[in-house]
């Protein structure tokens, strides 16, 4: 183990009395309908109704109470392509903290007026890893504020893993526990609540074919990258990070890769039977279990919906 | 008093504990950027989340227990423009009844492709009231099915109470209860429900201007009708029935109509904020809270969003 600093579950129960006050305890919801097309019980766990329309509430949320006097003074920055952004900008609103924010030119609208909705600060970079990273540097050094990564980093990721404790102690006793893989922060806090709740409990990634360097990243042992950042899926254009990387390969089960038609025909699925709005990047896991039915028949699987943040003028049907 | 059945409360707590077999008890929601918004205390009974996704279930549910076997084996039959067309097929094959459906050409294809699905014979007409009653009457001749009025029938409406019912058991301290007037069933059952639960709450519908037959209706204490049946709210395009116009007369306190674009721009606020796929219909009555803001400020009020089966291909937004 070359990390020093994965949270343990005892440390996530912390973090979650800590975070209740600034989060909602997301409802889960399951479909008559969609338990019979794909033969398993699937409950979803919500978090589109989640403050901000995302899980990434939690992360933020954490990130701001772990902060110094000091550093609060100067302020927060991090880059985020939309929902990691609304976190840490409503979270520090709530502590009057001064938010900035790099968001990729090619955000989608709806999370970028409601950034600036929570008066952070934001600041438009080209949509590659490196702009983002370049034009983040910059803003940290003129104003001093701390730089919260979106996802690798101690405090996001155990902010994350309240999500699948929740879940878990409202469903006890799920077999499988499905997150989609972006940058990896919600798929490594899941994987260690999941692995300290339900230890038998299979803890399976889902990430779109055009992203899909977290599962090559899990089959070879070795961190790849993505070479290309279109998918429909746009929270999970990122790639993992050192620290998600080695929790992933260390607790998940598998990863599967999905086609862009699956995420849109999933997605629709889960708008025209659960009536809820979720991003395509939530539809991923849905699109696994479609694809590969016979390895979830009969089973009772639990699926993060990581949020409901879509621009309604631009839907893909 | 003309109407001999109206159905008392009692009669409500009854059909409630028979219907729920085969009902949803639906969650109920707010939202913090919603209740901002207007200033106002809003609750919304998300019957979105209904079985069949929409309040009717309640309607069809009760209407199909009410039968005798000799009408359960002849069958059923209805007009709809598509949610009581559900409910009534989905409850039918509830019990291994027949049912004959008539639709208006112009119903939505998700709602009619839904209807095909639990195993109703449908039957293609204009989109005017009267083809679709001359049409249901040949079809009822031809079969012997029963015919179950969308509104105008005493089973739907003692059905249809039972949703401010739930909703008020949870909820117990609203002062303003809203729901959308299309045939008036819901409003009526709403109306009962409410003035025995809540007897200072005020109870208002609300309706689109383009079929405003409720509005002109109660002002003017005679029947009125529909002359267009375009508006965007495609399940209030309806005009009120004989007993549900008796019924809105005597209890509701007031109706507010509003435009085609306050609808649309209400439905877009829900979807955005809330994170739940409404029908316009349902945009209705938080349609007219923000057009008449002041009226509704500081107000607790209970909306119900009557349902979610809307054709994502053909959004207004």
């Amino acid at each position: 183990m070359k990390l020093t600093r994965i949270p343990t579950f005892e440390e996530i129960k912390l973090v979650h009395d800590r975070i209740k006050p600034y989060i909602n305890q997301t409802p889960v919801m399951s479909s008559t309908a969609i338990n019979e097309m794909s033969g398993a019980e699937i409950y979803f766990k919500c978090e589109n109704f989640q403050k901000v329309g995302a899980f990434k509430m939690r992360g933020g949320a954490n990130a701001l109470l772990a902060l110094t006097e000091e550093e609060k003074a100067k302020g927060v920055a991090t880059h985020s392509s939309g929902n990691h952004a609304q976190a840490v900008a409503l979270s520090a609103k709530n502590h009057n903290v001064p938010a900035y924010i790099v968001m990729p030119e090619n955000a989608p609208s709806a999370k970028r007026a409601a950034t600036e909705g929570y008066g952070a600060n934001i600041i438009t970079c080209e949509s590659t890893l490196a702009a983002r990273e370049s034009t983040l540097e910059k803003v940290v050094a003129e104003t001093g504020a701390t730089f919260l990564h979106p996802y690798n980093n101690y405090d996001v990721i155990a902010g994350q893993a309240t999500c699948a404790k929740e879940f878990i102690e409202e469903v006890p006793d799920l077999e499988i526990v499905m997150a989609p893989v972006g940058g990896g922060g919600l798929m490594s806090g899941t994987a260690i609540s999941t692995k300290a709740l339900l230890p038998n409990a299979q803890i399976i990634g889902a990430e779109p074919k055009w992203a899909d360097d977290a599962y090559r990243s899990f089959k070879s042992g070795k961190m790849q990258y993505n070479t290309r950042v279109d998918t429909i899926a746009d929270g999970l254009r990122t790639n993992l990070g050192e620290y998600t990387f080695e929790i992933i390969s260390n607790l998940v089960d598998d990863i599967i890769t999905v086609s862009e038609e699956e995420i849109v025909a999933a997605m629709r699925i889960i708008w025209e039977r659960m009536k809820i709005i979720i991003e395509p990047s939530c539809a991923v896991p849905f699109a696994a279990v479609l694809q590969q039915k016979e390895r979830f028949v009969g089973k009772k699987i639990g699926i993060i919906i990581t949020g409901g943040n879509v621009d309604v003028n631009n839907l893909p049907f």
